[in-house]
């Protein structure tokens, strides 16, 4: 009996330790993993010559991480900040609100914080939104393949 | 005459008291009501696991009262705020304006304080309009039916 | 051995369960909480007839409950709010840059959201902030007599 | 004569030449340098374990880089970008509007984009302003430390 009550004690401990581990690691977006997001969009720019902004928000919108290439227009800091807010605002992809305008739903034009732009992309963990990715720079379908790339690295 | 003087002197006294009662007592918002409305809200929103910020403006437009549900998008907290707002200032439901919109009338996109979704009605007591609630987190038709249960509470 | 694995795994669930309560329950501040603490606050308030409106904002700054007492100015809607950004921006209580400001550090009128009044307080669970309460209506120090209530019933 | 005056041309041209080189290479600031310079104020403030944001403008005021450690405090950044902006925009360290702010000369208030603390350094290549860092998190005399050391990077 004691055997399996420490057996089953040892399991509660690892347990209760595994949880408290995944409070901040797993459901918060921390500096390490936006800039391994922001690497990896960076990379995937590069590959094709293409000069982009790139910024990660947190779970409040608030910024992370950001880097603008060099030789992209300057349009593209407020237009990636604004991307990724859209897509942690509304939990959702930017691309998503450009098709619905583009389908003539032109309400969207008076939503606050919206970007309908593709390239914007919530960042979620274990289910939750944890913070989002904004590109700008190219087209926004380019920008949309660049956060995606992005989201691959985590 | 004695006794005619003291009817008619409580008879002024009764309706000066009606008067009284109605001016600020019946056509104001106060916090009571402005949280029995959202509370019937929540109620309803909780009913189909609906999560939405639901918010109850005075008849200035003023904040009175706001609560917002777990897990409810963050955009949801202005665009609940603003479709108050729409339905105040313009007494109406807001839904009027989106219908507008959908038909092809885009001038609705440059009123100011405009937030042309379903999900903001007028508060009405006795006829005059004492505030207003604005609902969003869920589809604006879904948004509108919560803003109509908060209002069967008055 | 199946019955202690049963166990075991009974045991994993329970916990495991309870570790997916926890994270929301301990380092998120959710609507239920934030009511308590507002109610707390109101409480407080009546208790010496003070009019104020409370605010509950979340870890990101954003609001998650407001309630404004009868015959509260209108003024104090904004400052409460502008309070409680103070206090979760800058993880401190407000009146810490109200006596700055007092003792002649007049750099502290060009930080940028920042309201040098007591009355905003940081919440703070486990040592982390998840949220913040602003007060306003009364003077700064009743305010902040208000708001304290408010966090003791965490 | 002749070949003394033919080195000199050729040790001429080749000088220009790289003058020529140097023009872009040295006068401006590109995602590289930015990088390596808030990698240098990130090395500073993890030696003392401050948790501060830091951000890279370009000449034109232009965020280039941007990075938040866990843990800062949200309001930072606004102030680390306010700070680089200050600096840039005047051409000078911020702690000089700090000091003529601390002797009473209140009309700093009145200045745009002024962000009066210490941490906000011009990024200066051969005599010319190309950018600045700013940082923020710490007391503002630590953020200047970290901004000092990233300068060094360069």
């Amino acid at each position: 009996m004691k055997t399996k009550a420490t057996i089953i004690f040892a399991a509660c401990v690892w347990i209760s330790c595994m949880g408290q581990a995944q409070i901040p690691g797993t459901t918060t977006l921390d500096l390490e993993k936006a800039a391994r997001i922001a690497h990896a969009a960076h990379e995937r720019a590069m590959q094709d010559e293409w000069n982009v902004a790139i910024v990660i928000l947190d779970a409040g919108g608030h910024m992370l991480y950001f880097k603008r290439m060099d030789g992209t227009q300057l349009a593209s800091i407020d237009v990636a900040i604004e991307k990724a807010k859209t897509a942690l605002f509304y939990k959702r992809p930017t691309k998503i609100f450009q098709d619905r305008l583009a389908q003539g739903e032109a309400a969207i034009l008076s939503l606050p914080d919206m970007m309908p732009f593709e390239g914007g992309l919530p960042v979620t963990i274990d289910g939750v939104v944890v913070g989002s990715i904004g590109v700008s720079g190219v087209t926004a379908q380019q920008d949309g393949i660049i956060a995606a790339a992005g989201l691959n690295a985590l």
